[in-house]
């Protein structure tokens, strides 16, 4: 490594930031999860909450949105991307690569490799997403890429995110869709179930609750822990004891405030407005 | 006016397209009811399915976005501009209007004006809508504007588009957060109840089940009769047995196919996407 004086702007790999995307601020469960696993590290956030939904865009709008995003991230010399995101986790991933040598993690592999070590071989795994992230298939083609023999069923839910957002993930309403939604998963014999979803941990004991056979698989948790094990493989963990969390959105309301404790549940170090891509 | 041969391009203002549009499909139910009371005149509609919904933005996100969308149908020479979408009719109007010297029609005022033909002076109306609308004040300001003396009681109702557009708008689930929503308004005394959002004629059906004693509003019905008048009365009015109607889009999904139906309830000339804005 070069001396202090001759390149007195570089900064060694391993005190570099980690950068967290998602299309607005239900990734922030997966960054939670990450700063309770890695306090050491410094952390910045991008919710493209000008243009959140993701679910229901085309795939060339979602690569096209992920890949302005991520500019916005190398820009700020991170040292490793984590896509908090099952939609753009499903169809941005290969696109991201292409952009950078940088470890880049999605929210799916995580969670279907979990699956695959939990779950007997052959035993029936349910999926709850977004109609997105459903229909892109990215959980049967990990759980192929991961040779998971587990029986794969799906079922968008498209209701539960706004049901979440709202405050009513334990009402009787919330209880009413989600029967609709679960009973078929239930009646196939659903042991594990995937949240493939980041708000999904906040409804997981309404779940619970109606279904208390099930065995819950969040993303962010799974993500957090590859993430953890990839920075320590590789050098790049920051060994500290406090760090900075920053979080950039592309637009800003009152109720993001609210969504951010929701999704957060602590302080924050920086909160505001950030544009991305070339409309801005 | 000039002779056909000396300005062959020229068309006459009469015959000239009604442009429209929302944030998203929703405003389909504006488009249908224009399309019912004047069914010579061709329409061309245009929904922001990219950046789909506008209700939780910001008002200057807003402004820039209706902009944009009204420079691509000012290209197509339309001889007036409906803005089928109450977010954007409550933040960017005047925006537009400083835009352009056609007509242009939000879809508040044509609502609050019927409230106040019919709605006894000193009642209590009610008003259902987005957070978006709702917290602009939006409906305040034009019953002030138009001299109205009924006490107006809002509540926002985020949960009512998810569950219209997901086929829920008579479940017992919608029943129940209808209930939530409505009943203050109903203690109040509500006779009159302003559908704020041009999705919601979708779920009067269950509103009325609930509670009959409500009079409902629908400002589809209302814009497309103020839209019908100022034609007639500018002459602007096209004569004629049929017409076109064509949608863009800013994306297309599978699932908008589907809302295109729900909305507008019969088929169209045109259905395709089409870029607004300086990032494409």
């Amino acid at each position: 490594m070069r001396g202090r004086c001759s390149r007195p702007r570089m900064m060694s790999q391993n005190q570099k930031s980690i950068g967290v995307f998602d299309s607005g601020l239900g990734g922030l469960t997966v960054l939670r999860e990450i700063h309770r696993q890695l306090p050491g590290e410094n952390l910045i956030y991008f919710g493209d909450t000008a243009r959140v939904p993701y679910g229901n865009k085309s795939s060339a709008t979602i690569i096209r949105y992920s890949r302005e995003i991520v500019r916005f991230l190398l820009a700020r010399d991170v040292k490793a991307i984590v896509v908090a995101c099952n939609t753009a986790s499903s169809y941005a991933l290969d696109a991201i690569r292409d952009m950078t040598d940088i470890p880049v993690l999605g929210v799916i592999d995580p969670a279907v490799r979990s699956l695959t070590h939990k779950a007997k071989a052959g035993s029936v795994a349910g999926l709850i997403a977004t109609k997105g992230t459903i229909s892109s298939g990215a959980y049967e083609k990990a759980l192929k890429g991961n040779h998971g023999s587990q029986q794969l069923i799906s079922k968008a839910c498209p209701l539960l995110v706004p049901l979440i957002e709202e405050g009513y993930a334990e009402s009787k309403a919330a209880e009413l869709i989600l029967r609709d939604y679960l009973e078929p998963l239930a009646a196939a014999g659903t042991e594990y179930l995937l949240l493939g979803c980041t708000h999904y941990p906040l409804i997981a004991i309404t779940i619970l609750r109606l279904y208390p056979q099930f065995k819950l698989i969040d993303s962010a948790e799974e993500t957090a822990i590859e993430l953890r094990t990839l920075l320590s493989d590789r050098g790049l963990m920051r060994d500290a004891q406090a760090a900075s969390v920053e979080l950039f959105v592309s637009d800003m309301t009152d109720s993001m405030r609210a969504l951010q404790q929701l999704f957060f549940q602590s302080n924050v170090d920086k909160f505001e407005v950030a544009q991305v891509g070339d409309d801005h």
